[in-house]
């Protein structure tokens, strides 16, 4: 008799579909794969009355309790997101000896300790490759790929909303809200798209990402985050200018003895790869100590691509259930004896160059005034470019920075915007450096 | 006790020395992540007469023999490269039930099918994941993270010292020659650097990825093979003048009843990501049915970043000694009954678009004999340069066609080439499309 993994998915929603559709359509393939069939028996969103056809041998619920108990069901998939009622459900499946798979990113970052204690508890496993780059095999390539690897640095683009918006903005010199709202009316961001442009989502995946890189036990409110709603087309000019594009980053360097944490706009060198990753595409770099840089591209979302990375973990753990090794390699890739809790930097003793856009009214005398600032904070400019729009309005002075203290970059922006000419707060967007270290 | 994976290594070069390096200063970062001592035991190299101080705890041997018969070794890594005696220590290994990993590509690209049958005959494991592109995760990408998808295409950079060749002559303008010659001096090109000019490393890995991409067995004979030694500046800066660079490519796609299965200088628009991987670097493009287009980055050689990759192997055939998991993923990503023979498209019926560059006298009519000539056997062409660099001297005729067929371009260069009026071969190099089906 053919030997099966019996999946039950909660969520019948974009995603949820997705997965449906790829365990349909790989059927054939995943049996010569895998020597088993993969076989979806149970759905169950509250929102669903029935399933398309092509369904037929699933069974159909408003109630999520109906997977959690049947006995049949080896992987519970949750696709429903957010942190109530999926985690309630996650933790009620590892409770009855089922194993997991999720693309919930917000939940792992919120909650991921008390997840992952679960699981190990109960002798469970939890697959989350989908709940970073969608179906890039990021979470793979990290655990198992890089795994002789100290891993010295992760960056990387993890929100596909808003670098389409950052790359509208440079294709078309469009404003913000005006791209964000056209993306809104297409689809490619949400009603409410606070998660995406404000780097929680990116954050998220970062907290996730961090946690397996280097054993450490990283949630959200590790992560330092600034969205991009403040940047402006002449941000946008003023960086090509400079040879520099605008990109919303997840950034972690490795210390040792601490880590870095943050998302932020950031100016990457137009000839490094992120920033040649346009569009709703993906792209994480990882450096490790053996292996140098890798980067992993792809589509960082989307009902398929999703799917893709659903429906991996879910053959994943299947084949540990098949094989009878569960738990082969960790959840967070290090044995839970060994992660540690986390020492973040401090976003004041971070270092690197920095981009001023000082705006102040034409005045003899300002830019000596406003360098002047700069320099009694320890910060040494490279270049300056001013520019004005039309005459009787305040100047933009861009000033780009050699390599500065954020401790002091604070202290010398409260002086420079406290200045009466000053007409606006000083944008700062921080330059990446591959080797900062 | 803590548990062991004994690991016995043949070939003291320079992968096999970075696999030993990498054990060593990864030690405590693969037991926290494994749970198990991941230990080097054996070497044996026939030129090595002893080991640096670090591995004390390391028998060496100049015999082989040593470690096949050595029954305290669980995974015999080998690292010598080349046919034989590779093979043969590789074959002995299998009938010792010893697991194996090796970065030899040649070796399974023409005898892959021999060695993978004795493995599954013998319930040992081979990993391969060093073979192709170095250091990044490409293997376990393609079998894992994309277990639910169909391959539709395979287009990559395999081969760091023909990019990086490449890459020196767009930047400087440069001779092939006198970049091989550099290449050489500086150690990036081999004395013999026939199969890193000559496509024919990037031929093995192309046919290592398209039998684990398909299920099919393809050997090194199913690939059709041009290698970049007949690139000219000219073509490097016409290529420019139409937004292309020119790339040494493997390049597959499945058409399902028949695959694609070609290596050759292509020009890859400039922005396609493949166009912008540069210097020694590797990076290869997977479409998949569900995930789309996913790429993966990296260093495709060298000591250190090949280390990472066969250290990852030896964990993860570890993880399958300790779990007794053996043989957990198919070598082939397919089980051994469902993987099939290939059928390879045959290159006269490949259609592309086409770069040519006719070499002719400067007389008047030439081009509309050449043109029609084109037209003739059905090549509509796109557009056209025309450029001489001095009187007297014979004239580079530049056209750029639409979608054309081998066979087609076959006939009409022999026609072209045969007139009195060319000076002459016609270049000829394929142009990348990203949606050629």
């Amino acid at each position: 008799m053919m030997k099966e993994i019996r999946v039950g998915l909660i969520g019948f929603g974009t995603v949820g579909k997705g997965l449906a559709a790829t365990l349909l359509q790989q059927k054939d393939r995943l049996r010569q794969r895998v020597g088993a069939a993969v076989t979806l028996k149970r759905v169950a969103d509250i929102h669903v009355k029935s399933l398309p056809e092509e369904y037929c041998g699933v069974t159909l619920s408003q109630d999520a309790g109906d997977i959690l108990t049947d006995p049949e069901i080896d992987i519970v998939v949750e696709l429903i997101g957010g942190i109530e009622p999926a985690k309630s459900f996650i933790l009620a499946a590892i409770a009855g000896g089922k194993h997991v798979v999720s693309a919930n990113k917000a939940l792992f970052a919120n909650h991921g300790r008390e997840i992952f204690a679960a699981a190990v508890k109960n002798n469970v496993e939890i697959g989350f490759e989908a709940s970073v780059g969608g179906g890039i095999p990021v979470i793979k390539s990290l655990k198992e790929g890089l795994v002789a690897n100290r891993i010295e640095a992760i960056s990387g683009i993890l929100n596909g909303t808003a670098n389409y918006i950052l790359t509208q903005m440079t294709d078309h010199g469009s404003l913000f809200a005006e791209v964000l709202k056209d993306a809104q009316a297409k689809g490619f961001a949400e009603a409410d798209p606070t998660y995406d442009i404000e780097g929680i989502d990116t954050a998220h995946k970062l907290a996730i990402l961090m946690s397996i890189a280097y054993g450490l036990h990283v949630q959200i409110g590790d992560i330092t985050t600034e969205g991009i709603s403040t940047i402006e087309p002449i941000d946008i000019d003023f960086a090509r200018e400079f040879g520099y594009r605008i990109k919303l980053l997840a950034i972690s360097r490795n210390h040792g003895d601490h880590v870095e944490a943050r998302v932020h706009p950031t100016m990457v060198p137009e000839d490094h790869m992120l920033a040649n990753i346009n569009g709703a595409f993906n792209a994480i770099e990882f450096t490790g100590d053996t292996v140098g840089d890798i980067l992993l591209y792809g589509q960082g979302a989307g009902m398929m691509p999703t799917g893709s990375a659903v429906a991996a973990d879910v053959v994943d753990i299947g084949r540990n259930i098949l094989s009878g090794s569960v738990n082969r390699v960790p959840a967070l890739s290090f044995l839970p004896e060994f992660i540690g809790e986390p020492r973040i930097t401090p976003m004041s003793s971070l270092t690197c160059p920095y981009y001023f856009r000082v705006t102040a009214l034409d005045k003899p005398g300002v830019l000596s005034r406003i360098s002047g600032i700069f320099g009694q904070h320890n910060i040494s400019i490279k270049s300056v470019i001013q520019k004005s729009r039309h005459a009787d309005e305040p100047v933009h002075i861009v000033l780009m920075s050699h390599q500065a203290s954020e401790a002091d970059v604070i202290k010398a922006l409260a002086e420079i915007d406290g200045l009466e000419i000053c007409t606006a707060p000083t944008m700062k967007i921080r330059i990446l450096v591959d080797e900062q270290d």
